[in-house]
């Protein structure tokens, strides 16, 4: 009986610490490859979101990086770029819409080319959050901020 | 004396299962985010390596977005970008060096501004693969290729 009691609680303890390196592993595995950043808090967003800037935009390459990590429910307000906007998915589930469009679902590996001048909005599905990659050119202007999607608009 | 035996089994395949979902998550964290493509047979190149387009340019947004994997030792000939390039590292570690300056080790996370029409070249390590996102913008030119990157070079 002693043996059987040392041998269960053995067999607990090796299960336990291998249950608990594989969430550590999932912890890591489901980590950004770039930096979280700071909270936004400008109001062009809905719900919580950070921004890490990767690369600034200047005169000779007019084009920005940044890495924007939304909370579940987290999106942008509706807006358009006049030089348009490449979004890489790194991690989680999100959300992609052009007005007039039906809404997309966003997985780790997808690649969006948002037109020019074309409305639309990004974010986080309701139950988990989304890591992208904005790629934003802005030699033709800066981003246009529009109204927010609504709770209607955004459960679609 | 059958009990412990079928204990000892239970926890034997209780352990071997979690091991198993252990390698598998390792194996999934260290894929690149994005498609491997296919090999590059093109002379630009030394050594192997692989690019999936994601993204063409066109003539509204002229950025091109693409996911280089090289393999250990290869890298790029010298070349230089009218419009300037961005890279971003997804994984493994690899070098980047412009004409005239040290060459840089770079690793996950990591971001490279490439000045326009500064000749310069990026590749794997010598002994770990290196997968890169290269954002490119052509709306000064098309990428000038130049020599090759030396033994001797790539070894500095």
């Amino acid at each position: 009986m002693k043996k059987i009691l040392i041998l269960a609680l053995s067999c607990v303890m090796i299960v336990s610490s291998y249950a608990q390196e594989k969430r550590d592993i999932q912890q890591s595995a489901t980590n950004s490859v770039f930096p979280k950043g700071t909270k936004i808090t400008n109001n062009n967003f809905t719900g919580t979101a950070y921004l890490e800037t990767l690369i600034n935009a200047d005169s000779l390459n007019p084009t920005s990086v940044g890495n924007v990590t939304f909370e579940p429910g987290a999106r942008t307000k509706w807006h358009l770029h006049p030089g348009g906007q490449i979004l890489l998915v790194i991690d989680g589930v999100g959300y992609y819409q052009e007005k007039g469009q039906a809404k997309k679902v966003l997985r780790k590996g997808d690649v969006i080319k948002c037109p020019t001048n074309v409305a639309h909005w990004h974010g986080a599905s309701a139950d988990t959050g989304f890591v992208q990659v904005a790629i934003t050119n802005r030699h033709l202007g800066e981003t246009v901020w529009l109204q927010e999607v609504t709770d209607d608009e955004y459960k679609k």
